[in-house]
C-alpha cells in the first residue's frame, strides 16, 4: 500500500518531520533541569509517544482517561491527567493507579479535593494532585496571588487520600500572542505565575516537588524557565497552520495533512470541489483569527506529494462531506484536474487528527513503506 | 445504568423526540406521491433508521459509502450514495450491488461518467446513476438550464455500464433562508430545478424515473412538489438550535443533546467550566451566522433532565476538552454547583453527533430503560 491506494478523505503522518519536531523539543530541554512531559492529546498514539519521549524521562501529559487507560496498556507509566478532576471519574484513576501507573490528577477547587480525598481514603490510596493555576489563560485554576492557593496546597497536603504532587499551569493564551516578543512575555509570566505560586506554598511549609508549565508557543520561545522543573506540551510534534503562522513552527515543519481528491469542478464559479469536508478537517476556523498574517479558510492547499503549495488556493468552505476550494487569482482547474489528489494542512492539528481513526504514515515523499498507526478518540 | 451513571461528556438522544421528529416527516409526504429517502448522514445509526423509514417506501440517503455499508449489512438494499462518486470508490459500490443492494450513484461530470461506464461496463454491471442538479447553493451540480445536463443524460443513457436514474438536487442554500418566505421561495426553486432538468432530458427522449430534492427546511416548508417523486433530508430527525432558528423545528424538537458535567467554577471571572469542548460539542458555530434570533455560542444550556433552558446562559468557548459557561446575567452558580450536570443541544446536530462513537437512548424524561445505539463513523 502507498498513498495513491489510499480512498481518500484520510489523515497523512509524515514521520521524518515529526520526528524532526520532537527532537527538536527534547533538544531544547536536555540537560537543562527542565523534563520535558509530552502532552499526547494531539496525538493519541502510542507510535508517536516513542518518538516524543526518546531523550525524555518517560512520563507523558494526557487530556482523557481513554488515553491514560491506552498509554497504560502500551507500557507509560508515569501519567498527568491535566483535566480537573471529578469525583465519579476517580474509579478509572485508581484502577489505573493499582496497576502501577505513577498516575497525577489537577484541581483547582477545595470542595473537589476534599470529596478526591474522602473517595481515596476509603480506597486506600494516596492520589498525586496538581494545584492547577491560572497563569493568564482565564480557563481554569487559581490565581497565584490567591488566598485559595493556600487553603488548597494545605488541604492537599494535610488531608487523607491526596498529596501535593506540585503545580501546574497551561498559558493557553499564548495562542493570542502576535509576535516573538508578545509570547515571550506570555511565556515569563507563565513562569512567574509558577514559580510565585510554589514559592508562597513552600513559605507555608509545604513541599512542592513539580512545578510544571507549558503550551507550544511558550515551550518554544520563553527565555527562562528558572524555577519550573517540567514543561508540557504536544502541538509541537505535528505542527499545523495555526502555529505556523504564530511562529512556533515553520511551515514546513507541519507533519500532519488530510489526503483528498478533486471530486468535481465549476468552471462556471471559478471553484472546485474536494471530498476532504467538515468531517474530514474539522471546522477549526483559527486561522480566521485577528491579527494572523494569512486566512487559510479550512486548511492550505499541496499538491498531493505535500511538499509544494498550490499558490492561491483554500479550502474556502466545508460541508459535511464537500470542501470548496477557491482561489485568489483564476482557480487552477488543470494543475488539479478531477480525480487529482491534494494535501490539506489543517488549521489546528488537534481538532483535525480527532476526526480520523488514524494515520496513514509515511516518510517524507517516500511512501512505499507506508504504515498505519491508530489513535484513541473518545472518553 | 441511567443517565446519572454515565462519565461525561457524552452523548444522548431522546427517542420520544426523535421518533415524534421522524413521524411528522413521514405524516408530510404520507399519500402524496412522493416519497421520503431520509438522508442517515446526521444519525449514522440502523435504529434511527429503522425509525425514520417506518411508514416508508424503505430506501435511505448516505454521504459515505461507509455508511452504505453499514446499512447494508442491517438489511436495507435501496441506497443513494449521494456525494459525487470517483472512479476509485466503484469497487465498493459495485460490490454492494453485487450483495443485492440496489444501489445508486450521483455524478454531474461527463468525464465521471466515461469512467463510471468504462469501469462497470468491465465488470459486467450497470450503474443507475443520478444527475446531480445546482439549484441555487452553487456547491457541485451541473445547472438545470445548462447544455451539459443534456450531455450527461445522453452519456448516461448511451454508455455501457450506466443507467440515468433521474436528477437529485440539494438545496443546501435553504440554510441561508432568514424567514418562512425566504425559505418556501427556496424550496420553489429547488423544485422548479429538478422538475426543468427533468422535463429537458425527457424532451430529448431519456426516461428520468427519479426526480429527488430535500434539504430539512426546504421538505418541512415547501408549499408544492408538483413533478417531484422523492425527497431527502436527514437532520429534522434530530433538530439542533440553528434548525430551530431558521423555524425547521421548534426547539424542544431537539432530540440531541451533550451531557456534561461542571468542573470549575470562576467566581472571579463569572465563568463556570464543563468538561465538553470542541472534541465532545464540535467547533460548528452556526448560530453565529448572520441573520439568526441568537447566537448561543457552542450549544444552548439546559438542565440535567433537558428539559429545562439555564437562562441567558451559553457555550461562550471551547478548548479541546473545555467548555466555559458564560452567563449575560450574574452566573448562576448556586444553580450550577460544581458537580453537577447539564445538558447541552447543539448548534449543528449532524457535526456534533460525529464527535462521538454512538448514542445513549432515553425516552424524555425517562432514562430507566436507557440502551445504546452505535453511529458508524469515517469512511
Amino acid at each position: 500500500m502507498a498513498l495513491r491506494d489510499l480512498e481518500t478523505p484520510t489523515l497523512v503522518l509524515d514521520r521524518q518531520t515529526l520526528e524532526q519536531n520532537t527532537a527538536r523539543m527534547t533538544r531544547r530541554f536536555a540537560g537543562t533541569g527542565v523534563r520535558l512531559r509530552p502532552h499526547m492529546k494531539t496525538s493519541k498514539s502510542i507510535q508517536v509517544a516513542r518518538l516524543a519521549l526518546a531523550g525524555n524521562f518517560g512520563g507523558i501529559t494526557v487530556s482523557t482517561l481513554k488515553e491514560a487507560e491506552y498509554f497504560a496498556e502500551h507500557g507509560i507509566t508515569d501519567i498527568t491527567y491535566a483535566v480537573s478532576i471529578m469525583p465519579d471519574k476517580l474509579g478509572r484513576v485508581i484502577a489505573l493507579k493499582r496497576r502501577g501507573v505513577r498516575i497525577s490528577i489537577i484541581t483547582d477547587q477545595v470542595a473537589i479535593a476534599e470529596q478526591v480525598s474522602s473517595i481515596a481514603a476509603s480506597e486506600g490510596v494516596v492520589l498525586d494532585t496538581f494545584i492547577e493555576l491560572d497563569s493568564g489563560e482565564r480557563r481554569a485554576g487559581v490565581l497565584a496571588d490567591s488566598d485559595e492557593l493556600g487553603v488548597l496546597g494545605l488541604a492537599l497536603e494535610e488531608l487523607p487520600g491526596t498529596q501535593l504532587e506540585g503545580v501546574l499551569t497551561h498559558a493557553g493564551h499564548s495562542y493570542q500572542g502576535r509576535s516573538l516578543s508578545q509570547i515571550q512575555a506570555i511565556a515569563e509570566s507563565e513562569r512567574l505565575c509558577a514559580t510565585t505560586a510554589a514559592d508562597r506554598l513552600r513559605s507555608i511549609g509545604l513541599v512542592v516537588p513539580v512545578v510544571s508549565v507549558g503550551s507550544t508557543p511558550t515551550a518554544t520561545h520563553g527565555l527562562s524557565y528558572e524555577g519550573v522543573n517540567e514543561v508540557r506540551c504536544g502541538v509541537y510534534m505535528f505542527g499545523d497552520v495555526f502555529q505556523s503562522e504564530i511562529n512556533s513552527c515553520r511551515p514546513e515543519d507541519i507533519a500532519l495533512s488530510v489526503l483528498a481528491t478533486v471530486i468535481g469542478h465549476r468552471r462556471d464559479l471559478d471553484t472546485a470541489l474536494i471530498d476532504a469536508g467538515a468531517l474530514a478537517l474539522s471546522k477549526d476556523r483559527s486561522t480566521g483569527a485577528a491579527g494572523l498574517p494569512e486566512d487559510v479558510g479550512y486548511g492550505l492547499v499541496l499538491d498531493a506529494t505535500g511538499t509544494r503549495r498550490i499558490d492561491g488556493v483554500q479550502v474556502g468552505h466545508v460541508y459535511q462531506e464537500h470542501g470548496m476550494l477557491v482561489s485568489e487569482t483564476p482557480f487552477p482547474f488543470e494543475m488539479l484536474p478531477v480525480g487529482s489528489r491534494v494535501r490539506i494542512l489543517p488549521n489546528h492539528a488537534c481538532m483535525t487528527a480527532a476526526m480520523h481513526p488514524g494515520y496513514h504514515v509515511v516518510d517524507g515523499a517516500d511512501d512505499t513503506a507506508m504504515r498505519d498507526w491508530p489513535r484513541i478518540n473518545g472518553w
